[in-house]
């Protein structure tokens, strides 16, 4: 069994060479620059891990693997157009970079590549690995379409948005534990568990990421505490906020998010405190994590196997924030 | 052996069902509305009659047709949102109508559709038509970017306009073809002639294409004709007009292109006469076209197989206009 550092070490000197055509520069130079931003490559290694759980790691599984990283980066210079970023990890963006046209393009062309690792791995997985990596697919678009309506609407019910962010982010996560699993082997009963595991895992994982952006320690969250908050941002700590709040707490915060008066974050972040925000939001990341490590529990294979799973939600999901 | 009417009337018939889930329906409505903006079906056809060219038609080659004509649109919806076009067929594009996040989105998720298609063929067939898929995919990416690098050129190169549109509309064309072929069996020799005549044919096509919306029948021809040369659009005529017009003709068709005075397209044509790039330009046509037909000749079948290939070739090309 490998450690997850030494999965990523792995996995990117094999991710490292160029994936495109020399020519036409124009297209393929930009999809390059995207991938040498770089990632955490959290998607290959769940594969990859996925994969060692049942067998040792199998050559189709880098391949796989490969696939979903190109999935991935598609979906981001895609999203970056949507969402009209700049930045990236801190690097210009391929649409600031080069161009909308060419931004969309170079995503296009990296789906198409993802299908062309795909295409190279053995005949007798490839119906249910393009089976599911169609639908994870399908639903990681529905998940981007969801949240830019939601952004559009007034009211968005918590189980609305639990919805949403299941299809964006966590069952990419799913799919690609399970895509490894496929290929060593699993029965259906064990690729379930495994699904289920990192479904939830992404959920908890996305809780945790909306809880660390209000109530986080600047130092260690590495990003600005307060930006969903300063960009009245929809997530798990505001949703649950309008659904608790008695009336003068919900006009308050209402008041609060339409004038953006300087102290924004420290106003919306007392009121989330009166609520219970901080509490709720680390007892519902615990449920899901819990009920991901009962999946992973239910999965038939010798416990010391499923020691780097474990050692990943620990990474992943700190469990006294 | 079908006709090719009754191909069309057949597809379409198949065709016309909804292919998306019905939620969201902010995503899956405007793919839904882009295909029933309907369009002639020529490269789901041609799937067809390269599989009835060896064998009767197969379902699968009906799923393969189905992916191919939603590949096309995905393309479709999206070079509307890079070329910021309102219009297609007459009916508002996508980005228009919705929105270019949409578009961008909708776009996205057809393609994965097309691979669901694809993915319900027989397995012995699976890895080949996707080779032959992605590779297609990829160079129609390619022609498009070249086609947009080269709006941004000063000069352009026969040849490298001839490459373009071969990578942009023409393997598409070819493609399809062979994958019917490859879906009836055909061996490697009768399925890479048929590709050489989608090819070649395509690329007579898109000569005639520039050479009516030059020199067309306005009754006939159904659009505007000088459309291209108002827009100083690159083509075929405006390439070899560059090449041979001598220094006095070149200075003026660049002052007119510069100037765009009220006779623009009279002063234009009448330079391309003085050239001879009307009567090039269909012998060029023919040239590809009977290349087409040559391989079309090279193919080891019946040749009464071949009639309503050759009826395709009459009705998408007129050898004397």
């Amino acid at each position: 069994m490998q450690s997850f550092n030494h999965l990523v070490t792995d996995f990117n000197n094999r991710f490292a060479g160029r994936h495109f055509p020399e020519t036409p520069a124009s297209l393929y130079d930009p999809c390059q620059y995207f991938l040498g931003i770089g990632g955490k490559r959290i998607r290959p290694i769940l594969c990859l891990m996925g994969n060692e759980l049942f067998d040792n790691i199998h050559q189709d599984a880098y391949q796989v693997a490969t696939a979903i990283e190109l999935f991935h980066n598609f979906t981001l210079i895609h999203d970056d157009i949507m969402d009209n970023a700049s930045l990236r990890r801190g690097m210009e963006t391929v649409h600031v970079k080069y161009n909308p046209s060419t931004a969309l393009l170079g995503g296009d062309v990296m789906m198409i590549k993802a299908y062309e690792y795909l295409n190279t791995i053995n005949l007798n997985h490839l119906h249910p690995i393009l089976q599911l990596f169609n639908t994870t697919a399908k639903e990681v678009c529905e998940g981007q379409q969801l949240d830019m309506d939601f952004e559009q609407r007034e009211e968005v019910r918590l189980d609305e948005y639990i919805h949403m962010i299941t299809l964006k982010t966590s069952v990419l996560l799913a799919g690609s534990l399970k895509m490894g699993a496929i290929l060593g082997g699993a029965g259906e009963g064990n690729c379930n568990h495994l699904y289920e595991f990192g479904k939830n895992l992404g959920i908890a994982f996305q809780i945790q990421d909306d809880y660390l952006d209000a109530f986080g320690d600047p130092e260690k969250f590495g990003k600005e505490v307060g930006g969903d908050i300063k960009q009245n941002k929809k997530t798990f700590l505001l949703l649950h906020a309008l659904e608790v709040a008695n009336a003068e707490q919900k006009q308050l915060l209402k008041n609060v998010m339409e004038a953006n008066p300087a102290d924004k974050v420290a106003q919306v972040l007392s009121i989330y405190k009166d609520c219970g925000v901080d509490e709720w939001a680390n007892t519902l990341k615990n449920q899901y994590l819990n009920i991901a490590l009962k999946h992973l529990d239910d999965i038939a294979v010798l416990t010391k196997r499923k020691a780097p799973l474990i050692e990943l939600a620990d990474y992943l999901i700190q469990r006294d924030v």
